[in-house]
């Protein structure tokens, strides 16, 4: 599979410079590229308890995205999915650390163990102060001696980093963070396994499975099991952690809800519903990506009873853009809807001759209606005609209930009507324009001016102008020559409309996907029934 | 392609309800589902001008994710790549209006404008002050007449959101807005099409290339490239994006660095670092995932030239998770190497007991090679007698340079020169064992204690404990006998080492992933090597 990376032997160190370069000063990093990879603060002064985490890269934003005021200190970047070595992690403890000490936070796996160990080591013969923790907070194998470390380091950066920000010793904050990891439960699901930059993907998961307690690194799942959705899924991964959910600890319990790599934030947000319905936690941190496994298209959940301390530290506000902050769970606020939603309908009134003008409208495009399907053959699905004769036959009917004798009223009431009985885009188009003039005649503009003012409305919200080959085409002449009376503005239509059939490229409606050669010659529909309604008018009124 | 969805009919108002249980209450929606879905600020009180926005989902975390103080009061979302109606606009519109307005900021696509524009129509006929701006930022064609909305429209919803908070009137507000659209440019590049749930995925870009210029909908982009790398991808990107880059804003200019769906972090970061190395931009938002397309691997790049009052309100700080905030781009901060990292080399002494001694340890591992190897080969790959004997071969060459008259010093001179000639695991917990038995020396304890606090270290960085299967079931028992003599430790050494013959499952170490079987009957080689070298030596002090 195709990936955004250059050469994969300069992918960590390319990322880490774009995170560096990304972050606006508040990051700097350690000479020594390629062996030596250590992200710290810019801003460290080397007067509280440096925290140092890391590992393997390929599960950001951990580590390096997690570096900054209130939680790491520094990040030592290992290879995709390869511990970084005891020099990297020595020079990572001696950039930060400072009279107060320094506390290594490793998750369970040998090869971080020994190197982050082993640099411990050569840092106190150097004379630093120097505790490490392990994070061991998987449960896919509940008697595995050795749980893997995975997004449940998160409680310990975050709850360790709150503390150290505060000032405590090298000694509180380390027994607050061995209180975490003793307590803290994390398992993940996935649907499918990750890509490893130059390795061929493994598809190891059948269609209609998942896996469950898989690793960060690729390794297996411990079982798969059935896929039947995002709540089952959400629902075996909590049966699993119910153990530690007990309320043994008597805290509050909060949830890390954590993007294994690619599944996406509406399915997150999916997990996250079936989370909070299922009732087990009272807060919840995320759904983010925090500690991911490259493109994995799963999620893991993470779980810890905190004490009020613990929670303070974890509610404590960090700057860092990769820590989404926790937030209570609660239950989905739900307003009533706003009243308005529902259109007044108008009081009928009687104008006997506005009636039959409507009527004569409607008489009109019911007569043009094969013709106008024909030309609308050329560039549509052939439709126009029957859309305005079938709106025009319900107009026809609704005329009893229409407020005839007050246009501001009559004209939102068409509009209304229209939307109802036409449907799709030109009913929205026409219930523009007619509650754009009404509105217009309701602030005391003329008709004529109200008119144009709903073309104005109609042209700014669809994005159409003269020449774009659109109705508009012959209804912007012709209200402009209204003033000279309903001839010169049907005449004014008629040319309009006659001209689109030279315009080789519509700019704006669905004829704006049809090839240039299929509109050539033909008018648009739109504009003809502007044009034949206006002449039907203008006869009407000379006969 | 399996997703963590459940229904798909209730996909967007699950993942809806998800977001809104766990913001704590900072978000609520109206009644309405399936059909009006409208996510809002819980905390607003109608006091300044409402920012409205939407369009279909499938964009997460836009539209709804970004609600919230300082960008959108009202989020109106449609189902998936699907336009919200005008009953559902028009809800968002009036359950968030007072006094002050109401700015629509709408993307350039026919369905949004039309029902956005209605809902603004039927907004304004009952009473409301209503603005819409239409974001056309796609540049994947030059000359499209309609040029879609895609991520540039962050740079709207923050600074006509920034300009709302600060309680500027609607038509400042909407000024603002529109300045920004008049400005900004976008495009986007993908290696796959996006999977939209329920539909099967299309296939459409062939091995080798990518789609530039593609929509946030899967719509085809304008072209398939060539992909030959991170760094040509955004090259090709900034090439398009030239024009707009030339400076005529003569303002600062900013570029967002968007996930279009299921870009790892990693190659994210790869690709902000050849953003950063073109040196376009001097601020960048980003890279995150903002106004996604479902799961789309691709990214896409927005750029604003903003005058002072616009890159202040970018850079204006809001609460919500999803926002990464705006960094100035930086030359990568590059610190030298802290001192330490090279050990510094012992200064050599003389001590021939102690010469003795060690060389009587290297003799006897370098006899016992063959017979460690074959019980290695039980249970891992048969190098335990070699590795140990080359390390035997190297110390002894090693005597001339060692500290042989001062225990603190030997200690980690010990330790160093293992981890540098036996290599792996091995090496590395034989340093941290001379390391830290060295560190208790220098702290003033006896040699007995300080071997005791090597091992109490070794089994707190690897994890192993007695019972493990490792070396330490004989060195435990040999260190706790030391007191009683040499004899006494070897003789315990030889029944803990025995007693690993027994021990069915290793918990730690390589073995520990064997199959049981394979391991009865045999000493743990590790044990056994300490076994041998402490009956060894205690046959020589009898002789």
């Amino acid at each position: 599979m195709a990936q955004f990376v250059n050469a994969k032997e300069a992918l960590v160190t390319e990322a880490l410079d774009g995170l560096l370069a990304t972050a606006g000063g508040k990051l700097a990093r350690l000479d020594g590229y390629p062996h030596i990879k250590v992200v710290y603060r810019a801003d460290w002064e080397r007067t509280k308890v440096a925290l140092v985490s890391g590992g393997g890269s390929g599960h950001e934003p951990a580590h390096a995205g997690f570096v900054g005021p209130g939680m790491l200190t520094a990040a030592v970047c290992g290879e995709v999915f390869a511990s970084p070595s005891v020099e990297a992690v020595l020079a990572g403890i001696l950039a930060v650390t400072g009279e107060a000490g320094c506390l290594l936070i490793v998750k369970n796996y040998t090869g971080d163990r020994l190197n982050f160990g082993l640099a411990a080591e050569r840092a106190r013969a150097l004379g630093r102060k120097v505790e490490m923790v392990v994070v061991d907070d998987d449960i896919a194998l509940p008697d595995l001696p050795q749980p893997r470390g995975v997004a449940g380091t998160l409680f310990v950066h975050k709850i360790a980093g709150a503390a150290a920000e505060a000032g405590e010793s090298l000694g509180q904050v380390a027994a607050k963070a061995r209180a975490v990891v003793a307590k803290i439960a994390s398992i993940g699901k996935s649907l499918d396994t990750c890509t490893v930059p130059g390795s061929p993907k493994e598809d190891r998961i059948p269609k209609g499975k998942a896996e469950l307690g898989l690793g960060i690194h690729g390794e297996p799942g411990v079982e798969q099991v059935d896929f039947t959705g995002a709540k089952s899924a959400v629902d075996i991964v909590l049966e699993k952690l119910r153990p530690y959910l007990d309320g043994a600890g008597g805290g509050t319990r909060v949830a890390l809800l954590n993007n294994l790599g690619s599944t996406t934030p509406l399915e997150m947000a999916v997990l996250a519903h079936a989370l909070a319905e299922a009732g087990v936690a009272q807060q919840v941190i995320g759904p983010a990506p925090m500690m991911t496994s490259l493109d994995m298209h799963g999620f893991s959940v993470s779980i810890i009873e905190a004490d009020d301390a613990e929670l303070a530290a974890l509610a404590a506000p960090v700057p860092m853009a990769a820590w989404p902050g926790m937030n209570k769970v609660v239950a989905v606020p739900v307003a009533p809807l706003p009243d308005g939603l529902t259109p007044i309908e108008p009081i009928p009134s009687v104008n006997p001759r506005i009636r039959a003008t409507l009527e004569h409208v409607a008489d009109l495009l019911i007569a043009a209606e094969a013709k106008l399907n024909e030309l609308d053959a050329k560039s549509g699905d052939g439709d126009t005609g029957s859309t305005l004769a079938t709106a025009a036959r319900a107009l026809k009917g609704s005329l009893d209930r229409m407020p005839l004798a007050d246009l501001t009223q009559l004209f939102p009431a068409l509009g209304n009507e229209l939307s109802q009985t036409m449907g799709g885009s030109s009913g929205v188009i026409l219930a523009i324009y007619f509650n754009a003039a009404g509105d217009a005649c309701a602030n005391g503009q003329t008709v004529h001016q109200a008119l144009r003012e709903g073309l104005r409305r109609v042209s700014e919200v669809g994005g159409a102008q003269v020449g774009d080959r659109t109705m508009i085409d012959a209804l912007a002449p012709a209200l402009e020559a209204l003033e000279h009376g309903l001839s010169a503005a049907a005449a004014a239509a008629r040319t309009g409309a006659d001209s689109t059939a030279a315009i080789h490229r519509a700019k704006a409606g669905r004829a704006a996907y049809v090839p240039e050669k299929n509109l050539q010659g033909y008018n648009d529909p739109g504009a003809e029934a502007v044009a034949l309604l206006l002449e039907g008018l203008a006869e009407n009124m000379r006969v």
